[in-house]
């Protein structure tokens, strides 16, 4: 794409590389007969779950009873909240039940009666499981109180028990296939054990990461990925991507090029990219330059934002071999970046609407 | 205040708190005889800007041209955008300049040219002074290019020379009174110097430690601070404001509790806080528990969130104590926080709208 000369930092989604994320996905779940639930948490915009509706995908994952509320508005009927239940949902779901079958995380038996109480229509649950990392959900070794869950099920007439969910948001300090592969060899543990006991069940696992590289799936049923559909510079460097993957980028005026040094200060803050940010060779990494040619993206080495602050980037590297007025950015977290802004411009110039902060 | 159920997190803002940091920092600037000419990018509201107007307040500084057209769209018309100026924002200033008068950061004289070459009206130029941090702007032993830019404006008929402006962002990393004071003043002997050899101009200064803290500007003629409208977290732990001065929280539905830990997920991830965190006694901590009282607001020890994904925090410390579903949490930095929100709730219910992200 041409660089064109813009008066603010433009979030840039490469259509074609987005579709073929999306495209590459959905090839593999059908390949491995897996259930295909993508996380729209990340793109956030009706027009990009379009093409996944082109890709196949009838069901889709969200992180929160908002995020649901805006996909169902659209059509989409078919939504997990990948978010534990709590009372505060129940006026939203009321709302929710009557165009979405709702698939719900659940981590007490007690929760069941509050929902079946106060919805009219049958709902999912799904128990997340925690694999042993302190995160939410019910431990992997609570048999007791995954029956209390399972058998309240059995006895409430709108309750429909699916199955078990486990995200490894450990995967993502991995570095490489090897290693992503290592660690989630025990997660995938406890659900070929959680599938022997409890066989009618469905297993769902969701990190890019773990998606990206698997070619065994196991107990799996369902997969849940949402970051693939961008990926971003984090993904490259865990090895769940290359760069010429990555949908999402910034571009990003040069502000001031400061004489004398390695430096130079970019319009691109953390209103822009948010704070997310890496470790490179022992160096703080807000953000990678890339450059586009005709065919391929490809990193420009040792040039990267090593500060932010809200408004202002300042970019290190041989940023004075640039001769354009603006640097093409690859985020940290393309999540967190995407949410920041109010649409996507594509490479041809097509803004992309997507839901806005409320 | 009276919690109330929520389902989902809410930015909460507390008017009384607020308008009492306008008053004080407005009374200091008249008492030290200072312009004031507030940063708005902390609040980003028209609504809070009136509440500066109430004050006194006649000019305001932002960081991008889009917030300054933001407000100028509600009045305010003498703006000074704190960001280097370059050439991508031609063509949004040429609208702007019909209904604000323009300061602008200016770092090298060919910068002027561009400028009047596109401009119809006079215009402000404002050096921005690296007080020799590496930061934006010309580097105060740069006489040379000093005195190139102000005699450009000499001869130039749109552009005048307004004065220096440093904006110390080391002072965030201070911990007490005199360590700002120590940090700050090898920064005031810069001005000082200007001033003494551009005895015409003003001298800007505009950190919110600073501008809490001192009680001589010595040389400052005008003072442009944001945060202190609502202050934060890092604010109370640099030194800069109790925990009772701080005006903007986010009230967060407890999402579940880890039965045997210290420890409960929240529906508060970085999509509502931020990802900026500080170290407290060695672990990281991404926004601080608090209690209102009726008159008072105070901290509650040893509870704070601890690690932040995009939609889940997980908080640390006494959360079984307490009996709320929700709970108040003083943000890191309520800049990043307040971007990432479509309005405030006040204390009583009522909606305070700002700018959207665009």
């Amino acid at each position: 794409m041409d660089l064109i000369e813009t008066g603010r930092p433009q979030l840039i989604l490469d259509e074609e590389r987005c579709k073929r994320n999306i495209n590459r996905m959905a090839s593999k779940a059908k390949k491995h007969n897996l259930q295909f639930r993508p996380h729209f948490k990340t793109h956030q915009s009706l027009e990009i779950g379009n093409w996944f509706r082109e890709a196949g995908v009838e069901a889709i994952t969200v992180s929160s009873v908002d995020m649901a509320s805006y996909f169902a508005s659209d059509g989409w009927n078919d939504i997990t909240i990948a978010f534990p239940f709590y009372p505060g949902q129940i006026s939203a779901l009321t709302k929710l039940e009557n165009t979405a079958q709702l698939r719900l995380f659940i981590n007490k038996k007690d929760q069941i009666s509050v929902l079946s109480e106060n919805l009219l229509k049958p709902f999912h649950v799904i128990i997340e499981i925690d694999p042993g990392f302190g995160r939410s959900g019910v431990h992997f070794n609570e048999h007791d109180q995954i029956d209390e869950i399972i058998n309240e099920c059995k006895s409430n007439a709108l309750a429909n028990f699916h199955g078990f969910y486990i995200h490894d948001g450990r995967t993502y300090q991995c570095k490489g296939k090897k290693d992503i592969l290592d660690h989630i060899e025990p997660v995938i543990n406890v659900l070929n054990t959680l599938k022997k006991e409890y066989p009618d069940s469905y297993c769902i696992m969701g990190d890019t990461p773990s998606c990206s590289v698997l070619e065994d799936f196991e107990s799996i049923d369902v997969i849940t990925p949402g970051n693939f559909v961008f990926y971003d510079w984090m993904q490259v460097k865990i090895g769940s991507c290359t760069i010429d993957d990555v949908a999402l980028y910034c571009q990003v005026p040069i502000a001031q090029r400061l004489v004398n040094t390695n430096k130079a200060i970019l319009h691109c803050g953390a209103v822009h990219l948010s704070k997310d940010s890496i470790l490179m060779n022992g160096q703080r990494c807000f953000g990678q330059a890339v450059e586009f040619t005709n065919t391929k993206i490809k990193t420009i080495d040792n040039l990267f934002i090593n500060s932010l602050s809200q408004e202002h980037g300042i970019i290190i590297g041989n940023i004075h071999d640039m001769t354009t007025n603006s640097v093409m950015i690859c985020p940290i977290h393309s999540c967190l970046t995407a949410n920041l802004h109010s649409h996507y411009l594509s490479t041809d110039g097509k803004i992309i609407e997507k839901r806005i902060l409320s």
